[in-house]
Formats: structure tokens, C-alpha cells, sequence
């Protein structure tokens, strides 16, 4: 204890001057104005929710205008809009297209439905997110993660094999709830929804999906005539092998869809190749899949490859989109759970189209908002399935093309739908040829976008914990289904933020030197500790009913430690120790967020055990709604108003010069 | 923009010499040491786990008298035990005895066992918790909140109406699940597990509860024979009303049951008031209960009132616990079922003894350890089992009765337990023509204890949020379940734990006058900000998934707020600004616990955007864990290590002299 005098006397000649600062301090922390109420917080929150009108004071005129600018983007364009822009979002618009077209086709098959379904959902939803949504690069279509989820999640209600009409119509209701729950979502600004889904689940989550994606594909590729219904891995590939091994030992097998499906899967993903090694080369990957389509319905016509067993398209519908508003089933026994569907899709979709949109505003250096986007989406999604349309979103592929193809506006994907109108009025009758090989070497040739191995690892590197939800989403949409793995991540996201809310650690602060800053111990080995005083930090957001009463055990186990340890020093070498036991514990609260009545109890029965043991109780800089709650229950009274300090320091300074006189 | 200048020359002087000390706390802040790997924390903190051999460098023979005394702590008794102390155990215990054997045998009644079950368990579990147990205060034996548990969910498992030896043989099973599951929760420390019901859940479950068990006295009462198996309080009134209605119509209803019960009950009440009014006559409702028995079977066996139609508890049969080992059904279709309850019954027993144990311990001043607590009571569970006897645990109205007859140490429980003994050997006999309505009227008048009105009054004041979680398990035990009354209130505790840890508010702060500290604004109105400098503060423990993206929204429409603003103000007025726009955005990450990959993602985000607007962005105090993340992710080395401080005075500093030049 040689330290504690001098220490003293050195700032005991401005002493009271401070202490007559201190005392005004602490009456400011201990006299806040009152936090804000509940219901008056609730309210405040809703009236933020008025979005479209801003409250400044304009004309009624004026706020019609902003009011038609904030719902249609797209008008701000005129004026800004020239010949140069269009030229740009011509050509991308096209580039887009030629994507657009065979990936449709080949998602919709996906989705279990005729393959004019995506081409319809590449004419609607684009045109209405042009006029609706802010982002300028975004591609709107049928994606395969969706497609897949759709698929994988009313077969279950309704099979596709058995009754199609009533699958599809079960798609459209699908499609027409998750409009509606993503309207919501804007309107209610519940876009923090779509974050549930971590980035970290997220990159699990799309590479299961990816491989999913592939694995049905197979049937295609390998000309399968029975494939199962379910989703798994290990369903997949046993069915794969089963329906192989029959058809071809009843010779049912034709080589020649593996043939052509491969050697074309090669070609799509050389030209892949070649495309990202040079920028230039964009469009290469961006037009080789129409390519492929057209070469190879081509052969197959020319050499009647059909009569050799190659799986063709066929009939493909021709025409614009049929109204679909009578095949909505909004009574009967599935409404329930094409809404349940309709969420998760809901979800997903805007989570691949906000990934999308966000990364590719943040290049372009503009501000996205996201309650805006799910309007836009949640309304595209509505008029889609008014008009034969399913789920569609922003496409990672697709956005990329259109980025590099160099679009300058939303009017590229208007420019891709009236090619796609086009192709469903004119060009219809030549997909007959189209073998189905080409259609699953295309998605498969999109997938390796899907898996981000790069990413995996760098999640394992920074954070252990986000990495189990990453493979947790991975490994159950692979080996059980996709709500599953979506289950599993949201669950494992979440105990995360639990354990770690309450996770009793406390931690031994110290002074760093030169300065007024107290911090922890171990990290900052050079902070020095003053003796006699404990000073504590609570690592965890709140002191709450599931920590409370292991803090404060911990925090008594180090006093009486300490206090045992010299004792046992003193009795076994009979000698003076240089540090004093335990005279002051100083309770850092800066961190603490939040304090429930059963965190309130442990302070007041920390208070209680340490004062009985003669040791000094100090709290510093406890929080608005902490000190609210502490006069609430009447602790600030119990534990003496002198003992909250505004500053670690403070406390140490007042709590040394206490215990000066004994 | 008038201050900025003159603030930066006022410390001119000594900038310099200020700025090596900072570049060297930077080094400090950028390099700690490496926090510990999970794995390593995972082994120190099972290394913790072996709690009986303390490390200490002591002979063998010491460890072992040490683990026994840890193990036994009655041992620790001899030596300081004399004639005094046995005397004060013996009153005491007697004492106990009289409130215990009326009590334990209405209490086997609720949990729908044959009388002689409550006086078992008021025998052996007693007996070990007084030579492993460490409280000194703590009544042991069958509690009604238990009881009630037991009888509620056993029943769904086996019908006591209709199999009454295998509904017993379960409820033996589910105590020597109960007994392995504490023990469990004492060698793993998992002691925290109690701690999931939170002080507001337990006190509106207690009084849920007591007015359930309440509603079932109703049976005894009023002298009604058939009553409904279901616990919640519609089922029960309209079973009551039904069968009262019936019997009354048939003549088969005596009053005289509820004549003798409610005139007792009467009697009960006053002897607890009068004991609560005056401490010295504490004893009074102590045997007041005992009182009442011994009275009311002298009057029904001197009236032949059984004859009348008062219901009589009938045989008890006489001796010691029998031997129950062969009864415990550890295989067949009822195991997994008796382990679930098992676990509820384990958890609710340790809640209440532990909230007894403690709140003795601490008006007497010493220590509970919560893990051997938790031990002792398994293994005395577990021993019951075998011996016939139901779920034991902390009583709190005999504790209190055990603690005001001025008991010493747990020697008053081997009194009681001995009491018990000749009781069961000697007076069974004497039990024949006790009334059902006096056992009834006896657990009545022990209810109102659990039902603590003021202290629901005081959560409602504190915590809203606590106070739903109470009233929550209040309506959850009344008109449900009891599971679902737990289950409700765990639920609505832990949702608050999540909504609070990724509450994406943020906070902005200024500098508190005369000192370097900077806190909430609105928290110290007369804090100051500086010009052209947000300082920042996320008002959650961590930055996850779940808020990052909706802090970092937040923090840019504040920049761009006030840009915007700034911009309208001098177009309208075409005026010289005085404050200029925000120039440097800085975040405190002094209260951020944790980050996770989307956190890091959208600090990244946030730096580009900000950098992109012209905006120098800084960061704060990262805690041990954050600092390492961002390292790891490369962040640091993307914002500059420059612009990390360890106190946003500084941070402050370095932002107002980095801008000086423009």
C-alpha cells in the first residue's frame, strides 16, 4: 500500500475544485431527463414508417410530384435521358436477353412447369420493377435458387406428376403471397427480416442449393426418364443410379442427351472461362448459351437426333401471358400453405435480389433502399402471378451481364422483355428441337457462380461460430431439404447472439498509461491496475436474469480469492504484501445496455455481500435506461448516490481517497 | 466553422509530444496479444470443473479430508458443535416436524399419492441433504408447487384413477430422473440452467401456480367426488360447479366438510397473521397446522361425523419407506416421457430451493455454492427414489419457519426427518379420521406466500418487458398448463435478450464539459458535439447479421440528413452556415461485444460509402475480439491504421487537425 498516499497528496491540491466538478457530473448522471416511454418510442418508429412523404414543407403539388417520383423512380429519368444512354441499354438489353432466354426455359423446367412459364416471368415482373425499383443493374427474371424452392416445396401439396394444372395453380398463389408479403415488408419496414438470413448462412445456404440445383439436372444431362420427387443428396443419387441401371439394362438408355448435353456444358463453361480472364470478352458467356440453343436445336432437327431418344422440348406454348387470376386458389385446403411457401420464397428472393442490387449500387456509388426495393418486388411478384408468372427476383448471373454489357438504366430490362415478347409471339415453334441436355448444361454451367468456396474460408478465419451456420445451411439443404437447412441457419445465427448476449464473462480493467482510459487487462498487457481496487467490466450487452447471478458470483469468487490468496501469503511467509486486499470493487458499466429486475437483485445482493465484507461498491457510467431503472428500484438510494461516478478515474480517485483514513 | 482553428492552436503547443504517446497506444490497440482460441477456453473452463480437488499444493491425505468436507460439509460441523447449538436444532426441528407431517401428507394428496408418500419424502431426502447440503437453514421435503407439477403431467402419462400402483411407479421414475438431471447440472456446472427462469417469470409462475393448487384444495373443501383431471382454472371451476350442482341435487353433498375445513382455514389464517404481526409468536402457525389435525380427527371420531359424510384420509399404512428400487421403470414406453418431466420437475425444484437457500444464506451473510446445492439435492432425489419417495426440495414457507425457530445448522433437518420416523412407526393409526377438509385448508393457508402481489407491482414499474414476461407465466400456468405457463415465459425472456441485443439504434455523443469523456446526448443534454464531427455509438452489444445493415442505413441517412439539410437551409436563406457539414464520422466500439462476418461486411460498406462522400471515418476502442476479426478480415489495413484510437478524444483530435488544410 505504499502507492496510496502519495498518489493522493500529489492531486490533493486542486482536490476539491475537481470534486466540486465531479459532484455537478454526477448530479448530470444522476438527473437525466427521462428516456422515452415505450408507447412513445413505438409511435415515434411508425411515424418514421410514412416514407413517401417527406415532411418538409412543400406544395401539395410539389408533394404529389415527390410522392410519384419516390413510388416510379423511373420518372426522374426524363429530362436526364438521352440517345447515348439508350444505345448503351439497347445493346445490354439484348446481351440480356440472349441470356435470359435459355436460362427462363431451363428454370422453369426446374420449377416443374411448362417452359413458356419463364419465359412469361421474364415479361412482366422486369417491366414493372423498370418503372418501380431504384437499381439501375439489376436483372430481373425466374432464378435457380428459387425456382428449386418453389419446386421442392409444393410438391409436397400438390404433386406435379399427378395433377399439373393444380400444381401450377398452387405456383401462382405462391407467387401472388409472396408479392404481398414483400409489399409488406416495405411498407411495414420490416426490411430487417431479410437479414435474419446472415451472410455467412447465405454463402452455405446458395452452395447447397447450387449442388441441388445440379444434381437435378442430372435428369436432363443423362436423359432419365423416372426421377424422384425429393430433394437430398442421397434421394438423388440413389434414384439417379437406380432409374440408370434399369434403363439401360432394358436398353432403354441413349447416350446421345449425355453426348450433347456435355460436350455443349463444355463449351458454355469455356466460354465462362474466357470471359472472366477478359473483361472484353463479356459477352462471350453471355450470348454462348443461345448459342448453344440454336446450334443444337439445329443438329437435332437437321438429323432427326429425336428418333435416336435425345429429349427434346417440344411444344412451347406460343403467345403473350395468359391471364392467371382465376387459377388463383385463395380458399381451399392449400391456401395455408401456399402462404407458408409464399414466405420463405418471399424471403429468399429479396434476400438474392438486395445481395445483388446492394453490391452493385455500392460499385456504381449509389444508395439502394431497401424498403423501396421490396415494394417494387413485392408488386412485380403481384402483377406476375395476375399474369401466368412465378417468383421472380434479381439474378447474380444475369445483373453481372447486364453490368458489364454496360446498362445505364433500369430500361435495359424493358428492352429485355420485348425481346423476350418476341420470342414467345414469333419464335416459339423453333424450340421444338431444343434438346432438354442443352437446357441443363446451361444451368449447370450457372452454377459454379452459386459457390464461393473463397468465401467459406475467410468466414472459417474470422469467425468460427458464423462458419458452423454456414455449414450448417450447407449441410442440411444438401442432406435434408431446403427449409431445413434454412432452419438451421436462422437457429444456430440466433443461439449465437444469445450465448453471447449472456454470456457471464467479467473482465479486469487497468489503466493505460498516460491516459484516463481503463481498459481490459489482458488485452492491453501494459495497463496497470491500482492496488486495493477492482475494476470491472461485464462483457456481455445486459445484466439479465441469465447472467445476473453468475456475474455476480464471479465477481465475489475474485474478491474473496484475492482476499484468500494474501492471507495464505501472509500466514505461510509472515510478511507485509505490497497489495492490499480488496478495499473497493468498481463496476464499469459503460457497456451495459440493458438491466432486468433479476440484474437489479444481483447488484443489490453484490452490494449487500461486498459492503459486509467491508469492501467499497462504485458504479461508473451507467446507461440512460440502466440509471433509469437503478432509481426506479431504488439501488441508487440503497447504495449511496456518492458511489456513481461518471469516469472509471472518478471512481478510482474517490474510492483511494476513502479509504485513506483506516 | 469558427471554432475549428482556434481549438487546434489552443493544443498546438503540445501536440506533438501528445501525438507520439498516441502512435504508440495505437500500437498497443492494433497489437494485443492473440485472444484465447475457443478450443483453449473451452478446456480452462473444464478445467474449472473440477471443483472438489482445489489445486492448491496440499498432501494427499489433505485432499482427501478436503474433498470430503467439500463433499460432506456436516463433517466440517464436528468440533464445533456443542450442547447449545443441538438445543436450538432441537426446538427448531420440532417445530418443523408439526408444520411438516400435515403438510407432507396434503401435499401427497395433490400430487395424487397416497398420504404415507408425503411422509416418506419428509424422511430420507432430509436425512441426506443434512450431511451433503451446505445451507444450514433450508427445510427439505415435498413442496406444493412440485407436488402440483407432478400430479398434472404424470397423469397425461398414466391415469391415477385408472392405474394407480403404475402412476406411482412413474412418479418414482420421474424422481430419479429428476435426482440424475440435478446432479448433472451440479458435476457440469450447469447451474445457469436454474437461472433461464427469471426473477419476474418465477414470482408470476408462483402465483399461477398457487392459485392452481388452490383451485385443486377446492376438492378437499367442499367434499366433492368427482373432480377433472385438467389443471387449468375454466376446466376446474366448471368441474367444480358441475359436480357441486350434482351433488347437491342428488343429496349426496355435506356440508359439513366445508363447515369444518373453512372454520380451520379460519384458524390457520389468524395463527399466520398473528405470527406475521408479532415475530416472537412465530411457533404459532408453525403448530397451528399440527393443532388443527389432532383437533379436528378428536372431534370427527368423537361425533362419528364420517358417518355424516365428512371425507376421512382412512388408512395410512404404518412404518418405514419401503423399498421402491424394483417400481422405477427404466424400460418401456413411459421412460422418455418420465425423463422430460424429470427435467421440468429438476429445474422448478432447484429454482425454488435455490431462491430459498440463497435469500437465507444471505441474511445470515455467508456463501451458497449453487453447483454443490445442486448435487446434494440430486443425489438426495435419487436416494428418495429408491426409498419410495416423490420430488424433495427446499420448502419456502417451513424454511422460514425452520429459520424463525432458530435452528443452527442442518441438524434440525435429522430432527424433523427422526419426527417423521416415529410419526410413520407409532401414529399412523391415529391419522384414520383426520378430515380431507383440514389437509385441504392446511395447503390453503400456505398459499398466499407464494402470491406476491407488491413484488409484480415493482417489475411492473421497473420493467415492462420483465413484467410481461410474469404475467405471461401467470395466464400461461392459469389458463393452460403448467409447461405452458414455463414455457411462455422463457420464451418472452429470451426474445428480449435477442430484440435487445440487435436493436439497431445508434447514439450519438458529445463531450461531456471539463472532462474527455463522451456520452449520449440525450442521455447529457449538456454534452457538446464538436462542429462537422459525428461521433457515433451502436446502441447494441453486437454488430450482426441482424442489425448491420440497418446501423450502417442509419449512421448514412445521418450524414446525409444533415448534408442535406445544410444544403436547404443555405439555399433558402442564403446565409453562411455556422456549422459545417460532417466531415468525419466517428464510432465508439467501446460497448460492441462481438462482430461477425455481416457486421464486418457492412463496416466495410460503411467506410466506402463515407470515403466516397468525402467523409474520413474512424473507429474506437474495438474490443480484444473485434480488433482481431477486423485484422483478420483486412479491415484495418482498408480504413488505415491510423484512423483506430483509443478514445474519442483523441479520435476527435486527429479528425479536426486532419481537416484543418481544406
Amino acid at each position: 500500500m505504499t502507492s496510496l498516499p502519495m498518489r493522493v497528496r500529489d492531486e490533493e491540491g486542486n482536490f476539491h475544485l475537481e470534486d466540486t466538478n465531479q459532484n455537478e457530473r454526477s448530479l448530470w448522471l444522476l438527473n437525466p431527463p427521462n428516456p422515452p416511454p415505450l408507447g412513445k418510442k413505438l409511435i415515434s418508429s411508425l411515424k418514421n414508417n410514412k416514407f413517401f412523404l417527406s415532411s418538409k414543407n412543400k406544395t401539395c403539388h410539389q408533394h404529389v410530384a415527390s410522392f410519384l417520383r419516390s413510388l416510379f423512380p423511373i420518372l426522374s429519368l426524363f429530362g436526364n435521358y438521352d440517345a447515348f444512354k439508350f444505345k448503351d441499354d439497347l445493346l445490354a438489353g439484348l446481351t440480356l436477353a440472349s441470356l435470359s432466354i435459355p436460362q427462363s426455359i431451363g428454370y422453369a423446367i426446374l420449377a416443374k412447369l411448362d417452359p413458356q412459364y419463364g419465359l412469361y416471368t421474364s415479361v412482366v415482373p422486369p417491366l414493372i420493377y423498370a418503372v418501380m425499383g431504384s437499381s439501375r443493374e439489376i436483372a430481373i427474371g425466374p432464378v435457380a435458387v428459387v425456382s428449386l424452392l418453389l419446386s421442392s416445396l409444393v410438391q409436397k401439396v400438390v404433386d406435379p406428376n399427378v395433377n399439373h394444372d393444380g400444381y401450377r395453380n398452387v405456383v401462382f398463389t405462391v407467387t401472388l403471397f409472396a408479392g404481398i408479403f414483400q409489399v409488406a415488408f416495405g411498407v411495414f419496414r420490416l426490411g430487417f427480416l431479410v437479414d435474419f438470413l446472415s451472410h455467412a448462412a447465405l454463402v452455405g445456404f446458395m452452395a447447397g442449393a447450387a449442388i441441388m440445383i445440379g444434381l437435378q439436372q442430372l435428369k436432363g444431362l443423362l436423359g432419365i426418364s423416372h426421377f424422384t420427387n425429393k430433394t437430398d443428396v442421397v434421394s438423388v443419387l440413389e434414384s439417379v443410379y437406380k432409374s440408370l441401371h434399369q434403363q439401360i439394362t432394358s436398353g432403354e438408355w441413349y447416350p446421345l442427351n449425355f453426348v450433347i448435353g456435355s460436350s455443349f456444358l463444355i463449351f458454355l463453361l469455356s466460354a465462362r472461362f474466357i470471359g472472366k480472364r477478359n473483361k472484353k470478352l463479356f459477352w462471350l458467356p453471355a450470348i454462348a448459351p443461345l448459342a448453344s440453343v440454336i446450334l443444337s436445336t439445329f443438329i437435332v432437327y437437321i438429323s432427326k437426333a429425336d428418333k435416336n431418344g435425345v429429349n427434346i422440348v417440344k411444344h412451347v406454348k406460343p403467345g403473350l401471358n395468359p391471364n392467371s387470376v382465376h387459377q388463383l386458389q385463395l380458399s381451399g385446403e392449400h391456401v395455408g400453405q401456399a402462404a407458408k411457401i409464399g414466405l420463405i420464397s418471399a424471403v429468399i428472393a429479396l434476400t438474392e435480389a438486395m445481395a445483388v442490387g446492394r453490391s452493385f449500387a455500392s460499385i456504381k456509388g449509389y444508395h439502394l433502399d431497401g424498403n423501396k426495393e421490396m415494394l417494387a418486388m413485392g408488386c412485380m411478384n403481384i402483377a406476375g402471378s395476375f399474369s401466368s408468372c412465378y417468383v421472380a427476383t434479381g439474378s447474380f448471373s444475369r445483373t453481372a451481364v447486364n453490368f458489364s454489357a454496360g446498362c445505364k438504366t433500369s430500361v435495359s430490362n424493358i428492352v429485355m422483355a420485348i425481346t423476350v415478347i418476341l420470342c414467345l409471339e414469333l419464335f416459339t415453334r423453333l424450340l421444338y428441337y431444343t434438346p432438354m441436355a442443352i437446357l441443363a448444361s446451361i444451368i449447370l454451367s450457372a452454377l459454379p457462380g452459386l459457390i464461393d468456396i473463397r468465401e467459406a474460408c475467410y468466414i472459417w478465419k474470422v469467425d468460427k461460430f458464423d462458419f458452423l451456420a454456414c455449414i450448417g445451411a450447407f449441410f442440411g439443404v444438401l442432406f435434408q431439404s431446403v427449409e431445413v437447412g434454412l432452419l438451421v441457419a436462422v437457429s444456430i445465427s440466433f443461439a449465437k447472439i444469445v450465448i453471447q448476449s449472456i454470456r457471464p464473462g467479467i473482465e479486469i480493467l487497468g489503466r493505460i498509461p498516460r491516459t484516463e482510459a481503463f481498459c481490459n487487462v489482458s488485452q492491453y498487457p501494459m495497463a496497470t491496475s491500482t492496488p486495493g481496487i477492482l475494476v470491472i467490466r461485464i462483457s456481455s450487452g445486459s445484466l439479465c436474469f441469465a447472467n445476473a447471478n453468475a456475474v455476480r458470483e464471479r465477481i465475489l469468487k475474485w474478491v474473496t480469492q484475492e482476499d484468500d490468496e494474501l492471507k495464505e501469503r501472509s500466514t505461510n511467509f509472515q510478511e507485509e504484501t505490497t497489495r492490499g486486499s480488496v478495499q473497493a470493487v468498481i463496476l464499469d458499466m459503460t457497456n451495459m445496455m440493458n438491466v432486468d429486475t433479476s440484474g437489479i437483485l444481483a447488484l443489490e445482493e453484490l452490494h449487500k455481500r461486498l459492503i459486509s465484507r467491508g469492501v467499497q461498491f462504485a458504479m461508473v457510467n451507467p446507461r440512460w435506461l440502466v440509471i433509469h431503472k437503478l432509481k426506479l428500484a431504488h439501488f441508487v438510494d440503497k447504495m449511496g448516490k456518492e458511489w456513481i461516478f461518471l469516469t472509471v478515474a472518478e471512481a478510482v480517485d474517490a474510492c483511494m481517497s476513502y479509504k485513506l483514513p483506516i
